[in-house]
């Protein structure tokens, strides 16, 4: 078959290259070539001809062209709500109450199960759409509200369809060590051992899942339980990660950088021992604010310290029903400035190359460049900033997928 | 003409209405009727036949029906963005450098000054299609930005024309009393005479104006200059109205409740003998969250001496672009509830009745109820608290305005 050929001239490019000197990875007056589902070529239009070029030829009118936006944490698979579990704490009702009326987490494992997958599929549908329709073209998406078996391959297959009918690539986590399930109650140990002798076997044999996560928390699982787990992932040759030192300090920052895993999420009790390795081992950072802001939290996590000490920090909706239930990156990304102190341009690389990076895509995506996936954004803003800046008014122009182009109006059609 | 007559049933309604007793003044089992721009009837479905009724029939299909959104406090109408000037904030720049480089607030005058009434418009209309989109069916709209008499009565131009083009109510404020403009340096007084014997003259003339607010501030102007303000407003009868107590305690929440005026906004720096004066005068409290977030402020509205003292709290976007770009009225309630404490069926109440009530509007809109214009919205959740807990995800099915309703997709084509 005949390569498709697409030459995109008249634009702005925020590369967000580090290679690349200006900020952003600046790049003006150059000319994006994409062949088929890559970008090929990135070249000065002073070296081309657009008239003359053999393929299809687009005029970007002007406007910046950013990497496709990854959300490289979100649980966005799941039944239910928990608006009204909202309601009560705000009305001053204890969480000891709530849980004892069956809240929390648990309310959405009910509500998870209850689902075919034909309703959880279309009970997840709003969310995908919406954090498409903002430009995502990337987006992990945990198991953890099934906590058996069924429910949890269940979860990552309404994932897994997901990202085949729609325009956009679905990273697929299994984090069964989310909860312990009501069939395990007083036994966590007996639910890491199931984790780790059924399900990681199961959701790897059938390329269910990529990756394994685990809640490292005085409310989840300890260090030796999450250690447990990833010597199970890594003897099926899955990726680790984990939620960790998000409302106490635990470790589970430092058991991942000893583990090579990809990523430690949330920080905000990450300590300098943990920052320190972190760095040496090459994990991403995952910042989630939006969690912070829900949960009304004030420890932040160590920003400046991750900076200077150079580990990549990836910015992510955190997308749950209980404590972040936005479908937005653009909302993260602005609360990562406003509340963790990112810069506009820190908060964007959070979004796109070092998103990739946390999901082991670092050498496909998140960047343009030549060679990775011709997955990109064109924008209606006279800066990138702009993106980060405001919320509420929508600035994508196209979405482009694996070299093919969207209008957003048609794509919110569909 | 004949009257167009609907029948509106097989809906929850939230009506609102605090004459209802159940939260969100909930009815069941009840039909919604609207005869031309009106609701005429909210009546029990049991004295109803729907298959006899004399006009259209709309079956809602289970939904939950609110009145339309209002949002009491937006600057909608601006040239130019501040992202880069915000960008330049959070690399360390210091706010004087970027004053004395002409940022701030006169950076927009600048740019909405440069702008003709064609551009101006154009550039305020996805601002305006994003809060419709969102639900919202009134729109309060100041000038501010153009501190000379021409360009303030631009602002105001274009504000009336998007409520004549599309179909949204718009409430325009003359706030020339924004800042001191770059012809006046060094005379804020001689800048608040002209405001008070031309620009609110011309704007009432014109009737260009139904309220004028000011910004009572530190590095705004003084409670003696806002009253002055205010007496040639009331000489011209117009509504009145406060930016107050935002970043200090100044007095002109106090000043708006001696004068009758409608609302007093942000109060951040509110103090008891303030909230004695609005309570008993019945002026609105108009929170402005957005704000709050963007510019981290520490110091919040006295939420509960508010309510306790029974004065009505409105919700609203602050929609402007030098501290809360926010195009969305949901991130507002949102954030009322979060950082501020508010419940969700308050922050509804606050984007609806409390709202309808800080522009003038208290009896026309704001509530369900016979007599009152039938503006309101029809949304796919379980509960009303899912539309204040969650964002994001669209959740608006219809929209009616004066009647008519659209579904939301034929909108965002428009
Ligand atoms: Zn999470
Ligand atoms: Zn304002």
């Amino acid at each position: 078959m005949a390569r498709q050929r697409t030459l995109w001239h008249h634009v702005r490019l925020a590369t967000m290259d580090p290679s690349r000197p200006e900020p952003y990875g600046r790049l003006d007056g150059h000319a994006l070539i994409v062949e088929d589902d890559r970008v090929v070529s990135i070249a000065p239009l002073s070296s081309l001809s657009p008239a003359s070029f053999d393929g299809h030829v687009v005029d970007g009118g002007g406007r910046w062209v950013t990497p496709g936006l990854i959300d490289c944490h979100t649980h966005l698979v799941y039944g239910g709500s928990r608006a009204e579990e909202w309601e009560k704490r705000l009305t001053g009702v204890p969480y000891e109450t709530i849980a004892r009326e069956g809240g929390g987490i648990l309310s959405t494992v009910r509500a998870t199960r209850a689902l075919d997958e034909e309703g959880l599929f279309q009970a997840s549908l709003p969310r995908l759409k919406a954090l498409m329709n903002e430009g995502v073209t990337c987006i992990e998406i945990k198991s953890g509200y099934g906590l058996d078996l069924d429910n949890e391959l269940k979860q990552l297959r309404v994932a897994r369809r997901l990202g085949r009918e729609f325009a956009v690539e679905i990273a697929p986590t299994l984090l069964a060590a989310h909860a312990v399930p009501p069939e395990f109650v007083g036994d966590a140990d007996g639910w890491i051992e199931r984790i780790a002798d059924t399900l990681i076997p199961a959701a790897a044999s059938a390329g269910l899942a990529e990756a394994v996560d685990v809640f490292c928390e005085g409310v989840g699982f300890s260090v030796a339980q999450c250690r447990r787990v990833f010597d199970a992932a890594r003897a099926h040759s899955l990726a680790v990660k984990a939620h960790a030192e998000q409302l106490s300090h635990r470790g589970g920052a430092q058991l991942v950088a000893d583990c090579g895993g990809l990523s430690a999420d949330h920080l905000e009790h990450l300590d300098a021992a943990g920052v320190h390795r972190m760095a040496q081992a090459g994990t991403v950072a995952v910042l989630l604010p939006g969690a912070f802001y829900f949960l009304r939290e004030t420890s932040r996590p160590p920003v400046e310290a991750l900076r200077r000490a150079g580990v990549p920090m990836a910015v992510s909706s955190d997308l749950n029903p209980g404590t972040s239930p936005f479908a937005s990156l653009r909302l993260a990304m602005n609360q990562a400035c406003v509340l963790f102190g990112l810069t506009p341009e820190e908060a964007l690389a959070g979004a796109t190359r070092h998103a990739a990076r946390a999901l082991g895509r670092g050498t496909r995506m998140g960047v343009l460049a030549e060679g990775r996936l011709a997955d990109f954004l064109v924008w209606s803003v006279d800066h990138p900033s702009e993106i980060v800046y405001s919320l509420g008014t929508p600035l994508l122009h196209q979405r482009v997928f694996r070299g093919v182009a969207r209008h957003i109006a048609l794509e919110s059609d569909s």
